[in-house]
């Protein structure tokens, strides 16, 4: 049975996003061009792309994939499952095949664990998302891209999420000069 | 000339205390009986004690170790420089060094620089005062000692910062089951 993995890129202050939802180079190891991409981080993003059977994202991390590059370059083939409330009219042209669910997280969930066909479940933005799938102890694993910069104001990532006590293991930590990749198991 | 290094214990989520300052088991790694300590841990923690000239904390920290040891067993020997707007009539009992220091965060650093004498000077709680450094430009580094949990409220350590930019080099990460230490360089 594959896992669920919270899947985010985050500033060491905690934020996934500017005060807008701007990028504010949090996937710089991510978007490097071919041969700036460090070994380690190469091989962090082909684990993931090896070991994902479908991902869980938000409507705006889906629009703003598509106003960038139009998902054209995406290396995941997995189904991508976008949390909505309602589907677009027209669909981003690349390659990657999009699922747009309007009933929850736990149906979206439900959809990607069976295209995922036993392997793993990335849930990605929104932090909105991430923070019901937390809450709803709906994942096993934590993953944390931490950049190495402070933006000071935008979107926390953990927050809104009240008084709680998760404890996690810490199962990986991978470094690169433009991130470090921190892996955690959830205790439960 | 030695560095003045940020130092502080947090949560995933980014809490360096519980909702009342209350410790919600950041520090374990630390504190840990001497068999229980990870080889990693201590040679983090004798690092400090060896590279330390001066300690900077606040009062808040100043009397929660107070109330849990006295400072009895404080294995910094380093002179504590202590952030008040009024010095405590009683000083603690242990063998640790106290100054008190009530115009503000510059004068602590430049009393701390010259009892360091060369060597770093380490910033550590309260989080106010950490925020204060930081924003001043007064910092040339950061260590996070990053613990595998979530608490989900608290005292943020990076809270109030306003928009910011300040890009850091990551310059070593060690890993222990109980804690990561991420150490930065302040790119200026």
């Amino acid at each position: 049975m594959g896992k669920v993995i919270l899947d985010m890129a985050m500033s060491l202050d905690g934020f996934i996003a500017g005060p807008n939802g701007a990028d504010v180079g949090l996937h710089d190891w991510y978007f490097a061009p071919a041969g700036q991409v460090a070994k380690s981080d190469a091989e962090v993003v082909a684990e993931s792309i090896n070991t994902l059977g479908a991902i869980i994202l938000g409507r705006r991390t889906y629009e703003l994939g598509e106003q960038q590059d139009g998902f054209v370059d995406n290396p995941h083939t997995a189904t991508h499952f976008v949390l909505t409330h309602e589907a677009p009219k027209r669909v981003a042209k690349g390659n990657t095949k999009f699922v747009f669910v309007t009933d929850g997280i736990e149906s979206a969930l439900e959809q990607a664990k069976t295209a995922a066909r036993g392997k793993d479940v990335a849930v990605g933005g929104s932090a909105n998302n991430a923070q019901q799938y937390l809450k709803a102890g709906l994942l096993d694993a934590i993953q944390i891209h931490l950049a190495p910069i402070l933006i000071g104001e935008g979107i926390r990532l953990f927050d809104h999420l009240g008084a709680t006590h998760i404890e996690l293991e810490s199962t990986r930590v991978i470094t690169s000069p433009r991130v470090t990749h921190l892996l955690y198991r959830i205790i439960k």
